[in-house]
């Protein structure tokens, strides 16, 4: 299994340098690297100007080069060095200033000198430069020193690029997931959702009898889930059973879950139990905690059953959205149990049901040969589980809800339930 | 702030001397009390005999005087100095007893030898002098000394008196109070109900746009509110949608809280709430431990939802019913924090809504000035209210159930939803 | 109330030496023996090969002799020392064989040396003898030593006998009651369910105006509530209001309480309040923790609420299923204790009733002398439970429910309630 988490790393590193945003070449770059994975993939434009709702898709933007040098034309901060220097969908600029004009153009972290943050203004038009608080430090040296700023970049009508990849099943019942390909060089949050998502896409193609059609979406953060429920959301709301936002998945620190907004919808279910039992321990969100695009999916009137698996959550981490979450800070080994958790939510939800049983009172479980026909002290403890789906398969329960119930995990009920079901004992409601 | 305390304070001490009963003209005098504060105060009789359900209205007491004179003619006990001294609808007398025959007429408590007990006896005919142990003392060293016994009543038919206001609002949707007028010179339980009341009546009647119609009844415990209801409930229970049983409230103590029968309504949501905020502790009591008119108000085929705020509850503090609870038992300080929180109740009562969310998606806050249009670390916290608000507005939380969710004030999120409603974002369902 | 335990104690002992299977004679005498003390009962007979849901009834076994002896004919195991030496439905046998060839037949518990082990094999044809672990170990000094193994059984077509007594009450709505008559000489588990059975049967045919109608049956342990379901069943379901499979009740350790699957039915609900009042603490058990033959009457489809009150639980003691489950085990205190916890709910049930008060607002209680005519301090505590139980009657609650409410035990709200009845306050919804 080691070599999934070792693959998955390998993605992060090759999309690492590429320059990401809502928008833009970057986006169809890594877009066209993921198609590579995924031959089914497809890729959508969406132009510029079109209504999403309460939003409009903005104009594209695209960046190929941006500095700041000194009088002597050193290049003292440079995108090509670090694509988070430039402002996300800074416009063009040309000039020459003193660091006093400069300054106020400039975003640092006082608080984390050696950190470049990560700095976006979508939908106000605007430049800036981002850069380490040591670096400021250094300009402010010498106030009146002259720089020429430079940022090459290109703001015009174009489009807004997401893919999405359809992989049919045998019910029209949809499992959704969604993941961001609008942030530049971070690796966390964000390449260990689109790599991991990849990964979970390439399992999911594998399947030979594959339940549910799984609908996945590569997309930029916001604008993007927004737009494609303003063309999708009618027909996910009736079809899809769960769904998962794909984010922040790559360190080694403690899983953790954010709910959807129905908080007990089977996908949270399924979330929380397999998280139970695949880890030692999870930080349990409340959907007030949300952040990500739950807030689009989970929002009134669409109110899909979207939940996340992640590591260390967005926000509550100090190299969030700064140059600080790089390759060092996600590993082969973090991005692989991720993978692992998501798999299993994957394994459970294809074969969770709702079972009846189909005789009155306990079947003869020993004319089957799954009873001991010998009746001696403790012999219901080791068919426990059996016994367990029987009586609490009333219609009512899932088997999620009967490991739930029972205390154990659901993998552990499923080849059980397959048993009964062969013998004609239960049947699917 | 401070002077509203104070002016329900001397109100208190106004009304103190008064001999309040179930009926009489000391009840009619405190109305009129009461009608100078608030002119359109109705005062209502409703006839001795009158069947009122399973009660029957009783006849009108009324007292002149009365004492316990000694052979020298000394009033050695004397209703003038105390009201509490002769026993509520005492019938008249006029004899000359020995102490011995007189004592099965008196009350005290040893427990607390310097109060006067209040005790009446409103159906069944029975006369009595309280008074305290250290007097009953006293007499008890001459058991056969011989007491002129006076008492100067007429307990005739007549009439039961209330008041009732009635402040009508934009809706007739109703917010009920009640609160008592048939205590004697006794200042917490019951002085301080019906002025608090008065001042909330004056603070409604200075509301501009008022949702809810107010009523408010000043009427005597049990038989008032009996009788009452047995003219209105039918009215009262279609329109009632919260109701405040205003008693006890003028001490400094501890807030204490009492619900209706349902437990959670929304006057019991909306009680709860505001002293959560409010104070820095509250008494939560079991709707088990009532004892007022939540009695009445809450029983079966009524079940009004009347919650009741009070500092220190009746039958929990010992001066309770006596002469201990007087005009130092309660404060300015005191009565002004209970009638705050009932204020309190009533700025989130007239703004509470469900919303619905009129936009699919989070609306774009950014184009309306309403959200950061750089985005950083952290910016999710400070517009968290708002976005609480937009997606729990999803018809089935009010704007107190997003409150009690999030964990804040509700006053805190009630600009905010007017916000929303300006700008077309959310609509009330 | 004494001499219930030492009647029933009684009964065990006589009953104890009889070789009890899942049919046969020892069935059968002792179904006479309870017939003798209840003569209503009806003994049924059900033919072998009989299809009963997914099982069948098998073949009817009986048994004369059993021994091993050794080369001197002297019988070292010995049926008729004890029963539980065979093991239950062993085929006949009559051979001569070393102790290695016999040791395959053998069973024994390490971990009790000298207990006897009970053991049966009802559904695939077997033979075997249960002794002690030290007996066996004599034995195994020699594993050349020949011995004579003679079983005297036969194992043929017959019939399964079950005992079942209906007593008529006003409704045809049912309590229903069900007990083991499958085990041999052993004492918790089981003569005390049985025997306690009859002694509640026998006082429930001494209520003079029973509301409900009673079913007790006296079965084989699964095979019989099979076989009794899958004739009764659709008649049952719909009248049964509680059930109770009596098991486990002759010792002196902690109650403890197995809930119907529902877990809240009435009869779970009485049991937990009969048991919280009756003992000073209890073992509430989970569903999950079942074992008897609430497996079959909590089946899907069948869902009946039966619940079980018991002492030690089987399974849950080392005694269990051996030899030492025997006469010193359980006393008459035990199981009278566990009989009146019974005879307990029985009380209750037949009061438990959903009111509904009668007049609106509280009656006035004075009038009817059921509330002090002089008001003073603290006057509400005395009839707190009268008031209790007129503000609940609204529809929603039953006595039980009211009890368990305010935190008494509703033995104490029965007399109240009758009296509430009697003064036309309160009606039966």
């Amino acid at each position: 299994m080691d070599k999934i988490g070792n693959k998955i790393y390998k993605w992060v590193e090759d999309l690492f340098p590429i320059c990401r945003s809502l928008t833009g070449n970057g986006v169809r770059e890594t877009l066209k690297y993921f198609q590579n994975l995924l031959p089914e993939l497809q890729i959508h434009e969406v132009p510029s100007g079109t209504k999403v709702f309460d939003w409009t898709v903005p104009d594209e933007w695209n960046i190929y080069d941006a500095y700041i040098a000194d009088e002597q034309g050193n290049r003292i901060v440079d995108f090509k060095e670090h694509n988070l220097h430039v402002m996300g969908y800074s416009e063009p600029v040309d000039e020459i200033m003193t660091f006093k004009e400069l300054d106020q153009y400039l975003y640092s972290l006082p608080e984390l000198p050696n950190a470049i943050p990560y700095v976006t203004s979508y939908y106000e038009r605007r430049w800036g430069f981002c850069i380490t608080e040591n670096q400021r430090d250094k300009l402010r040296i010498n106030p009146e020193a002259k720089y020429h700023i430079k940022i090459d970049s290109t703001l015009e009508p174009g489009n807004l690029t997401y893919g999405e990849l359809i992989i049919p099943g045998s019910t029209d019942k949809e499992i959704f997931y969604s993941t961001y390909i609008c942030h530049p060089s971070m690796a966390n949050n964000e390449l260990s959702g689109p790599t991991v998502t990849t990964a979970i896409a390439q399992y999911i193609a594998s399947i030979k009898k594959r339940k549910y059609t799984y609908r996945i979406i590569f997309i930029p953060e916001t604008i993007g889930s927004i737009t494609y429920l303003s063309m999708h959301a009618k027909d996910m709301i009736n079809k899809t059973i769960a769904g998962f936002n794909v984010n922040c998945l790559g360190d080694e620190h403690t899983y953790s879950h954010l709910p959807s907004k129905q908080e007990n919808s089977l996908a949270d279910r399924v979330a929380r139990h397999v998280l139970s039992h695949h880890a030692d321990d999870y930080i349990q969100w409340s959907f007030l905690e949300r952040g990500s695009d739950e807030r689009q999916y989970c929002s009134p009137g669409i109110d899909l059953p979207v939940t996340s698996i992640m590591r260390s959550k967005y926000g509550t981490y100090p190299e969030y959205h700064t140059s600080l979450d790089d390759l060092s800070f996600v590993t082969a080994n973090g991005l692989q149990g991720s993978y692992e958790a998501h798999i299993k939510c994957i394994e459970v939800l294809e074969e969770n049901e709702k079972f009846k049983s189909k005789v009155y009172c306990e079947p003869q479980l020993g004319k089957r040969g799954l009873y001991p026909t010998i009746s001696r002290t403790n012999t219901y403890q080791t068919i426990e589980d059996m016994m367990n789906i029987i009586i609490y398969s009333d219609g009512n329960n899932d088997l999620l809800s009967i490991a739930e119930l029972s205390g154990v995990y659901v993998g552990k009920l499923i080849p059980i339930a397959k048993k009964l079901l062969e013998e004609d004992l239960l049947e699917t409601t």
